[in-house]
């Protein structure tokens, strides 16, 4: 999983921001999130994830691409590996995705 | 603080995606934090926030905005209160800071 901050290129890149909120029987859940994590770095024009969850089960997830191109590519894929492992198994109670371009960026401190 | 998901309209409109890694000497700042917050949502052009911070110290914290002018505006604000209450503290260990046009947006599930 994430052990730090994304190190992305200048802008423009695109950015994939995922809020949820995990429902109470999310069994496997941790398992499924590593093994996607581990997935999307190895797609094409994948430049980066940052994720958190708090202890009550709100997460962010911002995962960074190269451009609209790759974030649709990795979409379907994402869309039919959940699918296949998830079964009849509804791990998030609640989720917004946000799909943004990404037109300046600066660090601190 | 933020207690569930921002209510944003349809896009197009602006995110400022803040990830950040809490110094190991924070003292002061889940007050500032806090205040900071409610400053923000008195602003022109605030549209809402979603915040996590994990365990560890890693957050992110995504704010939303009608316009850039609105954002830019915020900026200015923010850096002058945190600078005014701070002083000599560091809260921060780093952070990066993305503004971002969000074009489009789904939830589910």
């Amino acid at each position: 999983m994430n052990t730090g901050f994304a190190r992305t290129p200048e802008p423009p890149y695109v950015a994939v921001i995922f809020t949820s909120r995990l429902a109470p029987d999310n069994s496997g859940y941790v398992e499924m999130a590593a093994e996607m994590d581990a997935l999307a770095r190895e797609q094409p024009g994948y430049l980066g994830i940052d994720s958190v969850r708090s202890a009550d089960g709100l997460g962010i997830t911002v995962s960074y691409w190269r451009d609209e191109e790759s974030v649709r590519a990795w979409k379907e894929i994402a869309r039919h590996r959940t699918a296949q492992a998830a079964g009849r198994t509804r791990w998030y109670g609640h989720y917004e995705v946000r799909v943004a371009r990404v037109e300046r960026a600066y660090s601190g401190p």
